[in-house]
């Protein structure tokens, strides 16, 4: 099997898995216990929020570990609407549904939102957030990686604009951490949230950054863990591989942004020569791994079956919303038709992936292509 | 190190840790994915929740899974809220901090509550719910074990009161599950929220039981997860770990009962012959591993740090407040003054633990109670 779905998920990591396996046998007390074996599972969550901290670009203490991205993302939404029931939300068409979703729930109580648009390769610009902002205004919601296309977006300028409203800015880095740098403190973004499987740590993990002077009310309360602002019994485990992820990723990162880059490159000259297809996102900003592409009168999931069973794994769009046959919001905002959304595919490249694995799917998958094109009612010529 | 803090948290499991491992090397695809490794980590899921079906007694498809015990307990609560917002909830007064803190929540945003309390073992009379239920009361919310104390509630009972009254009962079973026999279904319960890492499972993992027929609005929103209830990527390797330890769990039940209770007759017993000690909580239905005893004159917290250095790991409380310095709401409850409540002591007895712990502990406990008893300033007889 070679995995080429690395956006819907990564392995886990065996430097990962033994740091996991330790937290479980010798690190297992409960951080809150004040014995021996509470002591040692407070000192290993402490390390890693160290690590991830280091992953964000921001001050230890200001991150909270949460049990996923949505998660986080909620949290930020459902606070900011805690703490300004009628306030106004500037989001962007294109979000992931944890940010969408969570907005729509904030409407229904009693806020407003706007929805900013991207341009044709799904680049959010800062003035088009300035002119969405207005005096209630209590949150701008952008994501800095596009899960589906992989464009990323001006973080630093959307934050200089917020800074300029007095909004405060939560960033949904959950695609991008781990795979691009991050500088999240330096940028002036408020709040940050991030999931650790998108980046070698297991499922079940995430970690919400937010600026020191902000005051998040808790979506869950109880016990007051994590500094009152997260109940419930610390994941140990999974905090801990999400830390050694965290260090891991931040080491390699610039080497593994150049070669995945050129995995990349390989494998959208390799596409360019098949008739009628069609590449979507942004050419210079992006992420490094992921490949949206339009095989525009094809099913994808006909592609996606057929790759399938020749021993790839891809994605027809993200895996989150992959089975509810509702056609992407993304693709939609960036201009494509249903017929141009029904026929992509996400390719997204990940650490364990060689241009060997490129070269393989370049052997199969212009051949299915053609194949279907030709067999394609939907294709010009063929009726 | 002799670990008799169970009740806190447990050592994960060697099967657990093998099963988890092989969750995250092989099972590591996204559930929502529709390739191989997608399908694969769905057949991991579903497992798990056939297996957590079965400690709980329930039927299969109506159990959830959470990131801890707290998340599912905070999800009821303000599920509860979103459904009935000047709604009335019943609860008792030593129910664990994510209960009463939810229930507060929920008070400030509008809703009303009674607090019934317990008997001086800490039992809490379902006549005592009856007399609390009111034309406006939406939820009464009674857990089924003591943590702090052990005491086992009615819930057969109270379920019945409920459902005479027409009134949903949210059952936190976190300390109960894994312990002693449950059946949810057959009882009536309508809700009931578990924790993993009270019985061999990681941290970072707990699971909802819902009726059929309840509705219960989402806590988190977001990609549709978990029937659309609970968004956010599923924590395979935690599910996967909670299944396996629900299913060896429910095979040793009876065995490690009755021999769990052994070595907290012995416990006792041994504990019985120091003057001055004292033991809380019901000698008729409680869990069988926990012992709560009294001290009265000494700190506890003076015995926890003298036991540690002595390799002894036990608790002054319940691990969520300790260190909090708050006296025990639980403790209190059941009649307690202040004095007492500081000098008592939890041990929890758990899978791991053998007659020669007990031996160990009852070999040095009573020397250092001793010892302390002579030199407070708080008993009879030394001023």
């Amino acid at each position: 099997m070679i995995y080429l779905d690395n956006a819907a998920t990564t392995r886990v990591r065996p430097e990962v898995i033994r740091a996991m396996v330790g937290a479980m046998e010798e690190g297992f007390g409960n951080p809150s216990s004040q014995h021996g074996p509470g002591r040692a599972a407070r000192a290993l969550v402490d390390r890693a929020r160290r690590q991830v901290s280091g992953l964000l670009g921001v001050a230890e203490d200001r991150v909270l570990f949460t049990s996923c991205g949505t998660e986080a993302i909620n949290w930020v939404i459902e606070g900011v609407r805690r703490a300004s029931p009628n306030g106004h939300i500037v989001t962007s068409t294109i979000e992931h549904h944890a940010v969408l979703h969570a907005v729509e729930r904030a409407v229904e109580q009693g806020m407003t939102a706007t929805y900013v648009s991207p341009d044709a390769t799904g680049r959010i610009h800062p003035e088009a957030v300035r002119e969405a902002i207005g005096k209630d205004t209590c949150l701008v919601s952008i994501m800095m990686a596009n899960n589906e296309i992989g464009t990323l977006e001006p973080i630093e300028e959307i934050a200089r604009v917020c800074r300029d409203s007095g909004v405060l800015l939560h960033v949904d880095a959950v695609q991008a951490a781990g795979h691009v740098p991050i500088r999240a403190q330096e940028w002036g973004v408020d709040m940050m949230s991030i999931s650790g499987h998108k980046f070698g740590a297991p499922k079940g993990t995430g970690a919400l950054y937010v600026r020191e002077g902000v005051v998040l009310p808790p979506l869950i309360v109880g016990g007051g863990q994590e500094k009152n602002q997260r109940s419930g019994t610390e994941n140990v485990p999974g905090i801990v591989g999400m830390g050694m992820a965290a260090e891991l990723a931040m080491q390699e990162l610039p080497d593994e942004m150049a070669r995945i880059e050129g995995l990349r490159r390989r494998l959208i000259a390799g596409m360019s020569q098949v008739k009628g297809v069609t590449f979507n996102g942004n050419e210079v900003y992006h992420l490094p791994g992921v490949v949206s592409m339009t095989f525009r009168g094809i099913e994808s999931e006909s592609l996606l079956l057929l790759l399938d069973m020749q021993g790839f794994a891809v994605s027809s769009g993200s895996a989150c919303s992959a089975g509810a046959g509702e056609p992407s919001h993304v693709l939609a905002s960036i201009g494509l038709d249903s017929i141009s959304a029904r026929g992509t595919l996400r390719i997204s490249i990940g650490r364990e992936n060689t241009m060997e694995d490129i070269e393989a799917l370049l052997a199969v998958l212009p051949g299915m292509a053609e194949r279907l094109f030709a067999l394609s009612p939907l294709v010009r010529g063929n009726q």
